[in-house]
This record gives structure tokens, sequence and C-alpha cells, in this order.
């Protein structure tokens, strides 16, 4: 029996979290899940780090988190989303279904298969057409990830990822018990990736493919082609893909967002995405996992994903009523609006980056809200990486740009754009002093 | 390389998904987490099943799942909540802190604060002070618990769970990883443990004590007592508690709600409750998880703990908004009146449960909004179990109630009582007649 006075007890208990083992017999480490001291610093810790390191006499400017709804006067409001959400609160205190509130999730299933089919590819496949029963919605994207690599998850098991990814996916799979191969975006092909890599990282034990379009970090916008290609591949593969469309829709110069669900008749398509980015709503934490199947191949997967859903909380009831109110918005304007304005955004960024010898980037964004650019260390005195770039960025300047090895790239910074004009050309300022104080 | 064309690729995928393994070469399953295989059925797919049985021509009468707020026309409901929530709607659009709001964070420590000094125990000891670092926000109770047993699992570890249980616990454990041994909650002993069989069924590798108070789904509201003889079982083990006080607060005939959290300087607690049930909005999936911890033991588990919210999404900004506005709430009679209304509908549902021979109830709820009855199966004709039982209740007169095979009781079932006396009142009727139907 273990020592009963406090003092004594108090004293074991800290011998173990500090020692791992208790002096008098074998025991766990307190409270330590090995799995949670493997993981790679988050994107939130590391931006918690940087945050209390700025210039306490500079304003700081934030390239770091994705978030529009905090420059909202600048891209514009739809009041009417929060006015959904305000007529939602005086009635919606009940608990909801397990899988969502079925008006909503109606909502998201013609959404969904009104994306497809406006920019439906061939036409001599069937339109896809997904319904209620194939929508779950979930606490942002981040949840449905999590539930669909926790559904697929299997001991041996690997998920191929994109490098520069998406951190999140790296301690999804960790926590899911899932190993995690990446194949890389290639900054000389507008970021799209090697077919070729992909098959050869893939062995009888990958579970699926990851897809992110448009594409965090790197601002690409894959071409119908390049998805076709990677559809073909897990076609190929017997494995579904995961396509994390959280950007879906946001795709510049013309473009159009083609999603991965278009390409479900090749391989099953597991289509997350959420009102976060694209809806300027991160906060309110709605997202959807989306299970596109039409040969109705995954269907021990759904019962596993209904499952799952029966046992985890979902986002909340007043969000979940606003959806349909908020799917169904016609204002395109707003979204155009938004769109242009970020193309705007990409062009001031661009041309404020030209005057930086030091940066590199590779190519200008056709999507999504950000952009990798590659840090010359070798001209920039007294820097030795990406976080080193990061940290005296923000301790001389205050400008908050995410390191690049949270996302698995060294000596690269991610920078998100989508902040109002004189804000991204102060930042471009900041930067450049920065750079010229140091240079080579 | 697998085959290439569609129709073989579906009929390939289909073999594995009905056999486990492909016919060519050794492969996974698609998409089939074992550990979920693994799973009990969940409390909602159960009450799915049962709600499609039905008899069409009777309303139904829910005594299944635990929502007030189904009743806030009969328990009052508080306008001032519904408010903070609609006023926040208009601003609350951004991500918000990895833990939560800050004020928010703070509401909860003050409350919890104030709860543990109301009823402090021993004069002796320092009061317990919870601090906002101490307060992690979740996505209900639920999120809480499972951030919980993410961070103390370690390979071959157990934890101590209540029987009759609350089978989130099961579930959340087993996707954890670690092991479940329970301790009897002796209907003898109004549903209080049995000291000796918990220190009995722990070992070298028990990771933590859950203690749910008031309980879910006995309605015991444990004495000051029998919370310090646990308490000090876990001292002694020098493991934590886990302890479950979403019904904090809910205790009846005048009896005090003692939270965990006053034994805190004998073992830490981790005190886990929600917004859900004392103030009657379960939709809104607004939790906490506070880490009481006053002799600083548990330093490494509070990091992952960090590390795990970084990586989680969290609750809705404008419910996390609306928190101060809530927890500071000054209308005592508010919650007076929904428990004085509880205690009414004890009394209502014990009158009517009396008349039933084949029904026995041991001991009267002092908390929470459950009671568990026995069923005497010898002495209805045709039922063979609980989930027999509920079924044809179902079928027959259309009452909800909850099989006790989902909680580790057969032959029990789980009553909820938080209805209107009208509607309990009809609900005793209809079960009075289904078994005198059958009374053998």
């Amino acid at each position: 029996m273990a020592p009963t006075s406090k003092d004594s007890i108090s004293s074991s208990m800290e011998e173990k979290s500090k020692n791992g083992m208790a002096t008098s017999k074998p025991r766990l480490l307190v409270g330590c899940n090995p799995l949670l001291l493997q993981m790679k610093t988050s994107i939130r810790g590391v931006m918690a780090e940087l945050k209390a390191a700025a210039n306490p006499a500079k304003s700081v400017i934030s390239l770091g988190t994705g978030d529009l709804a905090i420059h909202s006067d600048y891209f514009g409001k739809r009041r009417a989303f929060g006015d959904a959400v305000a007529a939602a609160s005086a009635h919606f205190d009940s608990y909801l279904p397990a899988f969502g509130l079925p008006s909503a999730r109606r909502a998201v299933a013609e959404y969904i298969t009104n994306v497809v089919r406006k920019c439906r590819i061939s036409r001599s496949d069937p339109p896809l057409k997904v319904t209620e029963s194939d929508v779950f919605l979930t606490v942002g994207a981040t949840q449905a990830l999590q539930t669909t690599l926790t559904v697929l998850a299997s001991a041996g098991g690997n998920v191929l990822l994109p490098r520069p990814g998406f951190a999140l996916y790296d301690s999804a799979c960790k926590l899911a018990g899932v190993g995690c191969r990446y194949y890389d975006l290639l900054p000389s092909r507008r970021w799209e990736a090697d077919p070729s890599q992909i098959r050869s990282l893939a062995d009888a034990n990958s579970l699926a493919i990851v897809v992110i379009n448009p594409n965090n970090p790197t601002g690409a916008a894959f071409s119908s082609h390049h998805l076709c290609q990677i559809a073909e591949i897990a076609r190929d593969l017997c494995i579904p893909i995961i396509a994390d469309e959280v950007y879906g829709g946001m795709v510049f110069g013309g473009g159009t967002f083609v999603p991965m669900a278009s390409f479900a008749h090749l391989a099953p398509v597991f289509t997350i995405s959420s009102l976060s980015k694209r809806w300027m709503v991160p906060g309110w934490r709605l997202g959807w996992l989306v299970i596109c199947d039409p040969q109705g191949i995954l269907q021990r997967v759904r019962e596993a994903t209904e499952m799952i859903m029966n046992i985890n909380p979902g986002p909340a009831s007043v969000i979940q009523a606003a959806v349909p109110a908020i799917l169904s918005d016609e204002n395109e304007e707003f979204h155009a609006n938004v769109v242009q304005l970020l193309e705007s955004c990409v062009d001031t960024l661009f041309k404020g980056l030209k005057q930086i010898e030091a940066l590199k980037c590779y190519s200008r964004p056709q999507g999504s809200i950000f952009v990798m650019v590659e840090i010359d260390t070798s001209r920039l005195l007294g820097i030795e990486n990406d976080m080193d770039f990061a940290k005296q960025l923000m301790k001389e300047e205050s400008v908050l740009v995410l390191p690049g090895f949270v996302l698995g790239c060294k000596n690269w910074v991610r920078l998100f754009f989508g902040l109002p004009n004189d804000l991204l050309m102060e930042a471009c300022k900041r930067m450049t002093s920065f750079c010229q104080r140091r240079m080579v």
C-alpha cells in the first residue's frame, strides 16, 4: 500500500511526475499520455509563444492565424448570419440529434450537390446527389477530420498527407494511432504534387489520401486534371480521399474551385468544410463531414461514423439552427466581393515581397488566404531558421508570421494575406526594414 | 498493382469491406477502426432505435434523454441567457483562444471557488482558490471528459468507473486505449459505493477514479463523508479523481451539494461540468474542465491538457461570450424553483411507481434528474429483459425509457423525471396498464 500521510503522498506524486516512476513500485507516469508528448508543437502553441514576444512599442500586425472575421469592417459582413443566430437563441436550448439538425444537414447536402453540379467535369458521369443522410455536422472542420481519421484508423495503417501540411493532421493521426507519410507539394509546379510520388509512398496499409484544396498553407488551387490524377490513384489503391475544402470557393483570377467530390465516381470522398472561411465566422465552430460515396462502397465506414458521432458532442444548437439561412443566403455579391478584395491583397503583398531580397515567393496564390515564402537565411545576418525569423520579426516589428517548421517546411514562413491593404503595406514595410537591417 | 477498371475496383472494395481482406493481397479493412466495433451501443443509438418503435396512435412521453429545456414552459426559462447569446451573435465571429475566452474562464473559476467555499467542509484546510488558468472551456461536459481521459491515458492503464455508469465513459476509455474497472453503486446503501471494493479494484496501473455526483443514472447525492472516503483512496493510490458534476447544485430535500474539489487537498480533482443541466441549455454545448490541484502536483498533466486543447475545437464563440452573464446571474430563485419542481416530480413518479408491482425503486432520488428502477421480469409475461421491456413499452404505450444494459445494469431501466406533473402521471398510468396486461 502506498504511503498515507499527506506530505509523503505529495512528494511521492511529485516524484512520479518528475521521473515517470515511483521509487516504491513500478507505476505509470501520472497523467501523461505518451502520444501527447510525441506531438509537434501546435500552431496555437507557437502563435501564443510568438505573441508574447511582440515589441510593446508597435501595434501587432498578424499575418499568423487565418481569420477574416477580424477584418470584417474591410471585407464586409453579412448581418443576416448574426441575425439568424440571434433568432435561434430564444428557442434552440435543447439537445439536437447526434448527426445534426435535419434542416441544417439538408442545407449542407443541397449546397454540396450544387457546388459539384456547377463545375461538373464530365458530362458522361451521372451527377453526384448528396442527401441529408450523407451529412454529419461537426464542431468546425477540425472535428470532421478528427472523426474521419478515427473512423479510418487501424493499427499499422498510414495516411498520405501533403507537405507543407496542416499540423492538425499530424496530431490527429498520432492520436488515432496511425502513421503519416508525406507527399510533397512542389513550388516549381504551382504547388501541385507529383502523382508518381504519391503512388510510390502508398502501400497495402495506406488508409486514405488527404487533399487540401484550395490549399492551406501554399495558396494553390488544384486543376481539375490534377485532382483527377489523385482520384485515379485512390481508385487504384482502393482507398478513399479525405478532401479538406475549408477554402472551397475562394479561388482567384476567375479560376473555378473544383470539389473533389466531382471524382467520387472514381473513389469515395470524405468532403470536409465549415462556415469558418467562406462565411467568415470561424468562432462559431460549425463544420461538416460529407460522405460522397455514389457506389455505396463504404457502408461500414458510414456505420462507424454514426457510432462515433453518437458519442461525440456536436456544434451549438443556435448555430446549427442558423445554417439553412446562412447557406441559402443568395448574396453572391458578398462572396464575390470578398474574393475580389483578397485578390487585391495578393497584389499588395506580392509587390511588397518583391522588394525583399531575402524572401522568395515561388508562385502567386490562386486561392485560400495563405502564401508560403522561403527565407534565404544565408542573406540574413543572425537569423538561423524560420522560428528565429518569426521571433525576431515579432520582437522588433510586431509582425506575426507562422514559422514553417510547424508545417514541415524548415526556413519557410506562412503568411496570411486577408488584411486591409494599408495594414498589408505596413507589414511589408516592417519586414523590409527588418531584413535590410540584417542584409548580408 | 490493384486492378484499374471502375467495376473491378468497386467489387474489390466491396469485398474488402465484407471480408476484411482483399483477395489479391493482405490489406486492412477499409475504414473500420476496430475500437469502434468493440463499443457498446451508444445511448443515442438505443434511443433512436426505440423512438422508431413508438405506437403511432399515442403521443410519445420521453423518460429517456435528460433534457429539462424541452419543458422550459413548466420549469421556467431565464430569457437573460438567450439575450446574452443574441447580443454576442453580432460581434463574436472570430476564433477565440484555445482554452476559452478569458472572461468566461474567469467566470467559471469564480463560480467553482464560490461553490466550494459555500459548503466548505473542513475549516482547518485552506480554502480552495481556482483561477482562470485552471479552467478550460469545452464542447459540453462530454469533450471535457474525453480530454481528461485522453490526457491520462497510458498503455495498460485502467480507470475506476461507477456501475451503473454513464456509457460515454466506457467509449471514451476504449477510444483512449485504457481499460475500465467497475465499482458498484449499491441500491441498498442509497447508491453509495463500498470503499473497500474501490480499493480492491485498483492496482499500480490505475490512472484515476471517476465520481459522478449528483449521480446519473441513480439519483444519488453523495454525503460529504462518502466523498472524503473516496478522496482518501485516491490519495493513498496517488491518483487523481475525475469528478463529473454536471448535476451540481441539483440536490433535493434541503441537502447540500458537496463538490469533490472540497477534498482537492487530499488528491487532485478534475472537476467537469456544463451549462446543460442547472442552466437548462444542453443544446449550447458549453462545458468546462477545471484542474483543482492546490498542491501543484499535476504540472505535466496540465501541460498535456494544454497541448490537447490547442488541437481540439472549442465551444461556439457566441456561447462563450454569454458565460459571464449566465454564471453571474443572481436569480437564485430560478434555480431554487427548478429544484423544488423536480422534487415534486420525484413525488409524483414515486407514487406512480408504487402502484406497479413489477417495478422496484430502492431509494428515492436525492439529486440529478434520473432514477433507476428494477424490473422483475419473472412477473411480466413475455418480457425477457430490459431492452425487451423498453421496446414493448414504446410499441404499445409510446413511453420512452432507457434500458439499463447500456449502463451496465441488466433488467433495470433509467427514468428521467424532469417532466410536467400531468405528463409524469400519464406515463405512470401507461406503465401501469402495460405491466398489468402482462402480470403473472
